[in-house]
C-alpha cells in the first residue's frame, strides 16, 4: 500500500459499505422493499441540498450535508433502532457510542476526530445545523409513510400522538417546514393512513 | 399543499426515491447483492469526505459533494450503463440528457437550473472539480471488485486492459491516488481476480 494514512482511509472506506446492509423499518415509496440506512442518508443529503432555503439563520448547509452523510454510521455496530421502539432505546446511547469509538477510530487520528465531532454536534442537537439535519431525518420518514398508504405506522399500529411527538422537534428545527408537516400529518389521518 | 415551490421541491424529493431501484453491476463488499445507484452516491460522497486532502489545487470539495450525490439521477429514466458495454453507450448521452431535462426540470426554476448545471459540469469533465469527482466514481467499484475476488470483472472476463482504460482518468484527475489505483490492479491481476 502506498502509504498507512491513504491505506487507514480506503479501509474505513470499505467499512462503511455495510451500511448498505443495515435495514430500516422505513419502506420505499414504491413499498417494493424496507429502505437501508445507506441510501436513507442519500436522501436525506439530497434534501438538505433541495430544502436549503428553509434552513433557519446559523444553518451551515454544508455542515448539514455532511452530519446527514455520516450520522447512522454507528448503526453498522449498533444497527437501526426503531424510533417507536422504546425498549430499543433504553441502551441506544451506550451501543452508539461504542460504535462511534470503534468506527471513526478507523481513521487516522486528526479526520477520525473531525468527523467524530460532527457526529457528536448531530447527536447533541443544540446546534442550529444540527437541529435542521434532525429534522429532514424526521421528515423523509414522514413522507414515505405518506406515499405508502402509511407504511410502517400501518404495520406497528402507530397513533397520530405518537407521530406529532417524534415530530415536535422539526417545530423548531426548521420553523418554516412546519406547516407543511402538520398538513401531511393531517392528511395521513383524513386518508386512514394514521390512526386518529 | 403550503405553497407551490415547496410542494415541487417534495415532488422532487419524493421522485428521487426511485434511484433507489436502479441496479448497478458492482457487488456489495459481502458479494450478498447488487448495489444500487442512491447508496452508491453516498459512497462517493463519503469518499470526497474522507480523500478530500488528495484533490489537486483548483477543486472545491463541496461542490464535488454535490456533484456526486446528484451525478446519477438520470439513471431513474435512463438506468445504469454498464461501463464495459460498448453498445449501450451508443445512445448513452442522448437517454441522460432527454432524463436530466425531466428529473431537474421538476424542480422551480433558478434550483432545477442550478442541480442541471452542477450535472452538466460533471458530464462535461473539463473543471478540476468534474474531474476529481468522476476519478471517485472510477475508484469505488475498483474497491468492490477487489475486495469481491474480482465480482464483476470475472462475470463478464474483463481484462487488466480493459480496466487500465477505465481508470485512465485518475492519473489526470486524482494524480495522488493514481499509484494506489496501479498497485490495486497489480495485486488483482496477482491474485487472479483479473485476467491480465
Amino acid at each position: 500500500m502506498t502509504n498507512q494514512r491513504l491505506h487507514q482511509q480506503i479501509a474505513f472506506v470499505v467499512e462503511i459499505d455495510r451500511l448498505k446492509l443495515v435495514l430500516r423499518q422505513t419502506l420505499l415509496m414504491d413499498a417494493s422493499r424496507r429502505e437501508n440506512s445507506a441510501e436513507h442518508s442519500w436522501h436525506l443529503a439530497m434534501m438538505a441540498l433541495v430544502l436549503a432555503e428553509y434552513a433557519p439563520a446559523g444553518v451551515d448547509i454544508q455542515h448539514a450535508i455532511h452530519q446527514l452523510l455520516i450520522h447512522d454510521l454507528v448503526e453498522i455496530d449498533a444497527g437501526d433502532t426503531f424510533c417507536y421502539d422504546l425498549a430499543g432505546h433504553g441502551d441506544k446511547a451506550r451501543r452508539e457510542q461504542q460504535a462511534a469509538d470503534r468506527i471513526f477510530g478507523l481513521l487516522p487520528a486528526p479526520e477520525g476526530d473531525r468527523l467524530r465531532q460532527l457526529w457528536d454536534e448531530f447527536e447533541a442537537q443544540v446546534t442550529p445545523t444540527a437541529r435542521f439535519a434532525a429534522s429532514l431525518d424526521r421528515i423523509q420518514p414522514l413522507l414515505h409513510n405518506w406515499h405508502t398508504q402509511g407504511g410502517t405506522w400501518k404495520q406497528h399500529s402507530i397513533s397520530r400522538a405518537q407521530v406529532m411527538q417524534r415530530m415536535a422537534p422539526v417545530e423548531t428545527g426548521a420553523p418554516e417546514l412546519w406547516p407543511f408537516v402538520l398538513e401531511v400529518i393531517e392528511e395521513c389521518v383524513a386518508m386512514g393512513y394514521l390512526a386518529a
